[in-house]
């Protein structure tokens, strides 16, 4: 199934989604929102399968949906962990600000808390004070789990694993190397991330989901102009179950944690990148100099991914960068 | 006015606590936890401190208050950010590991995102899989803000200040060295940490809450020993003003978040520490190596404030060290 979250309140209304994503329904009697259907998902699931059973087969009428009006599934969380899966991805990027990367980077995952009370809503513009302070996006998929306990096998991690989301984990590369040479790793450089307008339960993954990886290509786009398609079934390094893993080690993971694979990024470069600190990185390599630039304001990324018969699984993220105005409210001009 | 949240669900049940903090009222009229009346400051915060000045007065009746039922004040939160405010902890941290420190770290703050899906109670058990994983305490104050709009000015900041608590950061150093190396921060190095049974009102800091600094000494006991009690006003580098404006830098805060001060540390040493860490740097720094061992199962810490007259302000933290065991609910033996 589909779920998503409507922009009221601070929560948002949770809301199922049919497969054609057109139409929607509220659910409060089963749950007013994602979080507290995740509190309680084992009895919550099946009743939402059943809406959308009855919305697709049409013994149920939908409103109009419109991903203008999501909030992010989760509009804000209590754990959001994102992963840097695609190792080859990271040691570009280090190699982008001159760093080397250790050997063991290819054997235990890289991983930081991100901040994840002021979610985006997948069409929400990306406020951003200062455009020297290079922002990018990064394109990823994410996972939701119930509660892990502490200490959980890789094994027994993957069936915690209970919807799937993308995410654009936006990026101030600016900022980043500073913050790292702190040595208390991002915080100021990663602001508010956003996700696909709606969730899916591994149902709608079909034989797309296996080994713990998803294996679809995941497209993201600056100004319609494709930057990159690669498959993120291929080159993980990590599976999500590892992400898991790795992330409930020394504490348990509350139901409604979201875990993040980090950018998708492919070995074989034809299918190009998913940010682009990584296609600057490759024209360093080739050219000796990079020639494309962050985003600016004014412009716009889109993140989506198509199954093989062209049908988007999460809808489309698809942002603006706008300049940020402070004010004491937090209110835009 | 005291807050408590005691366990029941996974948000806890929000309580009011009377000054001498033997009474307590539940205010379920008013909101149900914690999390929803900071969504609601403006509007719950008279109707509770109401409450409060009736539990005092004898008006209304309290049920006998116990910390063995408080989770803490946010059983869970949406957003937990750790400062480093006493910088010659982090100097002595930094040497402790063979580690120097950069100028910088006196005019730009330290910060940390940490895990906060899953606090602990003040007087629940600390969990820890290998006792060789280095378990330390870490005393600290923190405060907990209403919402913050990005770029927040250090002035206006403080005023997004409404509650006040006590923190125990649980560390695990002997993971410390290996995580930070690979340039992401902590993760699994910090465990769950724990909060003390109430937070408070600015109204029970008296005159001792100045210059965004609480101006008491912390006190922190291993097995009933003081370890120290350093002033929290003193040689605190970064004001929570100034704290809240590094965190607002580039987004949002949400009600609910909330910000620690890192180890109170003082230069004069007469005082004692904070956490285990360092003590066994000033006893390398004063012997040549370190006799202070750290943490070992059994152990049990406690932390806490007292005001001028003795009156524990926030109630203690108090928590055993206990191993470990695996299973897939999580459950323990």
């Amino acid at each position: 199934m589909k779920l998503a979250s409507l922009k009221t309140g601070r929560d948002g209304q949770l809301v199922v989604v049919n497969q054609a994503m057109d139409q929607y329904v509220a659910v409060p009697d089963i749950a007013n929102t994602l979080q507290i259907a995740l509190d309680s998902w084992q009895s919550c699931e099946p009743k939402l399968q059943n809406v959308y059973h009855d919305l697709n087969a049409g013994t149920l009428t939908g409103k109009p949906f419109n991903n203008l009006h999501c909030a992010s599934p989760l509009p804000r969380a209590f754990h959001w962990a994102d992963g840097s899966a695609y190792v080859n991805h990271v040691e570009l990027v280090r190699k982008a600000r001159n760093a080397t990367m250790p050997d063991s980077f290819w054997s235990d995952p890289l991983m930081y808390q991100g901040g994840s009370d002021t979610f985006l809503g997948p069409r929400e513009d990306i406020l951003v004070f200062d455009e020297s302070w290079g922002i990018d996006f990064e394109a990823e998929v994410a996972i939701i789990v119930d509660d892990v306990p502490m200490g959980v096998s890789i094994k027994d991690a993957q069936e915690h694993i209970k919807l799937f989301m993308l995410v654009n984990d936006v990026s101030l590369r600016n900022l980043i190397p500073g913050e790292l040479a702190k040595g208390f790793g991002f915080y100021q450089a990663k602001p508010s991330s956003s996700f696909s307008p709606v969730a899916v339960t591994v149902d709608q993954l079909e034989n797309y989901w296996s080994d713990g990886r998803l294996h679809l290509p995941l497209r993201a786009l600056l100004n319609d102009k494709l930057i990159g398609q690669p498959n993120a079934g291929i080159d993980m390094t990590f599976n999500f179950g590892q992400l898991i893993h790795h992330a409930a080690k020394t504490r348990p993971l509350c139901a409604g944690t979201i875990i993040g694979s980090g950018t998708v990024s492919n070995v074989d470069r034809s299918n190009g990148s998913c940010c682009l600190a990584e296609v600057r990185m490759l024209e360093i390599l080739a050219q000796g100099k990079a020639s494309t630039e962050f985003m600016r304001f004014g412009d716009e990324v889109k993140i989506e991914m198509l199954d093989d018969t062209g049908q988007s699984i999460f809808g489309q993220i698809h942002q603006k960068v706008v300049p940020y105005v402070y004010s004491e409210t937090g209110e835009q001009p």
